[in-house]
């Protein structure tokens, strides 16, 4: 009989447990030895994916085909990703043991804070795994081994439950890399092939920790409705770009542009440019207009653009809170910025948000005032990016506001713990110690 | 007609956002306020109190009528207790700002990490307020002020339900601090006095980020159990001693007995003492035993302690995972280190758990192996605390893996925010910029 999902994730903590008592080194020659697998067995695995695209046929969307398809190209830049995971900084740090005696250092947590709680009482707050993460993706294979590298790295249990166009694909990618972990490799990363569907699997909300859906809006917003386990993603990419009275318009443009033309339908592609009421006698708006246009984009008018220039021809913006994904973007006219916060905030999706501006003061005006994942001055929206960001790949992307925000890398999928360290203190109703409560510098 | 809960939690929302722009000095006044707003109203705050008391009559139990009961003296620690939290050090700290011509320091967001992504272009991950808090809290009246201070100072908005039996309480401590805040007081903090139930209040996942019930196992695990809003709180707290074959007895005794008499009913009370085996035969074992007794706790044995002595009058314990909460607890047998580590995992509540040894060794691999929110090395269970931990206060005990584990402060009510300054870059299919991904050290 197959494996239950709920003993999977059991089986996953056990193992995650184990794989954080590990030293960092074998860790690393973990992620290392996936790399050299992926590439060692490329035909395999282009073999069963060519299984899974002949078997989706002309049944999926040419964009999902695109994103289902792997190629000798994706398999090393997939294992060059790994290394990469593998050389960056260990997340779980050497610490330097409180002995003063031995001052050795030892592979493991990084050290967030410490301080002196009570004299010989010491208190630091270290990182610490999740535990058990449920991904559920869709269509591309590619995510399973990215996803189980920073898991590795994180020290974290893993159950998978890819769609079904990529079942082949899957499953040699999962069988690889579970050959190259070694001994804890099933016990460690799940793929989850048993009859349990996507509603049983949320409902172990008492075994798995985090559930990071990577899909379209209508996997993750299922999900986020369908769980009590917490949701680390987003549904909606909203993104605005507000373009100050003070902007440089040539900037403004070349910003814009980019953060639609990129890549249309990424969730950080822009929705909507708002521009300071300004630009609108002086021409801004519609230089920025013609140029969105000259670049292939078909430009919508928002409520206020409609007002004020009730002879456009522009198409209206479908409602105020519209994720287009595609060639579309809508314009419309701010007051002032405070009008634009307001607008972001009544109509984003708390992704990410940016100001052109050379008013250095408004800008982070800006930056302070907007509350979205991430907040750009000068930039495009598009390098809202686990990779852009420097934390060499991402789960996901975070709108929620609990745990991690934005672009999720190894960081996110850490927590943390107390520990502790006395000789014999009690506490006897708070007279057992004087409290110090010094906080001590981290090395 | 009364404001229903999603209108105040809109209101909350907006009302954080205007609390986080101030300057930090207007944070500390408000608390300072607070502080003696609550011994300037003492008459008042007590005569409210003695109606819920009066009316409470014998309906409640004499432990609930305790937690009830406001004094003088009671009101005096709350003020003290607001001070302090307006004394410590903003969590929302001074960043000195990238421009270099201005180096001034702004009362903004704690950097938590820098880095150059490239040149001219910087990113920050700074603190930011989660947003929304719904605190749901039973007879306590003395937990609203504690909490609507971390709440103040961590920037948030809150929605107030406590329950009926301090209803006069909470609706005078909640109009004095409104009144003591000012101005955006009514819209930041709102008690609950529709007749919004728990239940409805429970699925406002969109207006709501956070719920944090303080309140008995019974409250706590029917929010879990009902909510898609993520909840931060524990509903058990089985904590354990480990008393090694290396442990000082002196001091495995002095924990051990602090550990449960010292407040026997608290969630980090000790509720399982596991002994190496080596100190049955030594005599360890029965020294303990008989301290616990001495100390007026009934001694019950677990599965491996009644095999060993299977005539000890010790009665049994009702199971290998029980919360007594009382002058109670279950002495049982480890063969080992290992065996007492998988015995933690497999019937604790990851909340705090404790080993009492001489040997450095051993203390780091426990400190290191256990995965609970807080891990001691020879001190008692009961310094699980907020205040004890320096954190000022707490607005509760953690055992969830996501986002703050532990006693939370005002750190656990912060969530982070992506910062990112540029000067006109864009992605242009990733070839606009020349990624450096330099980290920056933080001052």
């Amino acid at each position: 009989m197959a494996e239950s999902a709920r003993e999977s994730a059991q089986k996953a903590r056990s193992a995650s447990r184990k794989l954080q008592a590990l030293a960092t080194e074998e860790r690393v020659a973990m992620l290392n030895r996936i790399a050299d697998a992926l590439l060692a067995n490329e035909t395999e695995i282009l073999a069963e994916n060519a299984k899974d695209v002949q078997e989706a046929g002309d049944k999926i969307s040419q964009a999902l085909l695109q994103r289902l398809v792997l190629k000798p190209q994706k398999i090393q830049q997939l294992a060059e990703g790994i290394r990469a995971i593998a050389a960056e900084e260990e997340p779980i740090r050497r610490v330097i043991s409180r002995m003063e005696v031995a001052e050795e250092e030892e592979p493991i947590r990084r050290v967030i804070s410490r301080m002196e709680v009570a004299e010989g009482l010491t208190l630091e707050k270290q990182t610490a795994p999740i535990g058990v993460l449920l991904i559920i993706f869709e269509a591309r294979p590619d995510a399973l081994p990215q996803i189980a590298a920073l898991a590795l790295r994180s020290g974290n249990g893993l159950l998978l439950k890819g769609g079904k166009e990529a079942a082949h694909s899957n499953a040699v990618l999962h069988k690889i890399i579970v050959e190259a972990i070694g001994p804890m490799g099933a016990d460690l990363i799940h793929l989850i092939t048993s009859r349990d569907e996507i509603a049983d699997l949320l409902k172990l909300d008492d075994v798995i920790d985090l559930v990071i859906p990577r899909g379209g809006n209508a996997l993750v917003s299922h999900i986020q409705a369908n769980t009590k386990i917490p949701v680390l993603g987003h549904a909606d990419g909203i993104c605005h770009v507000y373009v100050d009275a003070a902007a440089d318009l040539d900037k403004a443009i070349k910003i814009v542009v980019d953060a639609k033309v990129d890549y249309a339908a990424a969730c950080n592609a822009v929705e909507k440019v708002l521009v300071h009421e300004s630009l609108v006698a002086n021409g801004g708006l519609g230089k920025i207009q013609s140029a969105l246009q000259d670049a292939g984009v078909t430009v919508h008018a928002g409520e206020r653009l409609q007002q004020l220039q009730p002879d456009s021809k522009l198409p209206a913006a479908p409602s105020a809170r519209h994720e287009y994904s595609s060639l579309d973007v809508t314009l419309d006219v701010a007051a002032d910025m405070a009008a634009a916060i307001d607008h972001i905030h009544a109509n984003g999706s708390g992704h990410t948000e940016c100001i052109v501006t050379e008013d250095a003061e408004a800008a982070e005006a800006f930056l302070r005032g907007v509350d979205s994942a991430c907040v750009f001055h000068n930039a495009s929206t598009r390098f809202a990016d686990g990779f852009r960001f420097g934390l060499g790949a991402e789960v996901g992307i975070s709108t929620s506001r609990i745990h991690a925000r934005g672009p999720v890398g190894v960081e996110g999928l850490l927590t943390s713990k107390w520990v502790m360290r006395g000789s014999g203190q009690v506490v006897a109703k708070d007279s057992g110690v004087t409290y110090t409560h010094k906080k001590q510098r981290i090395a």
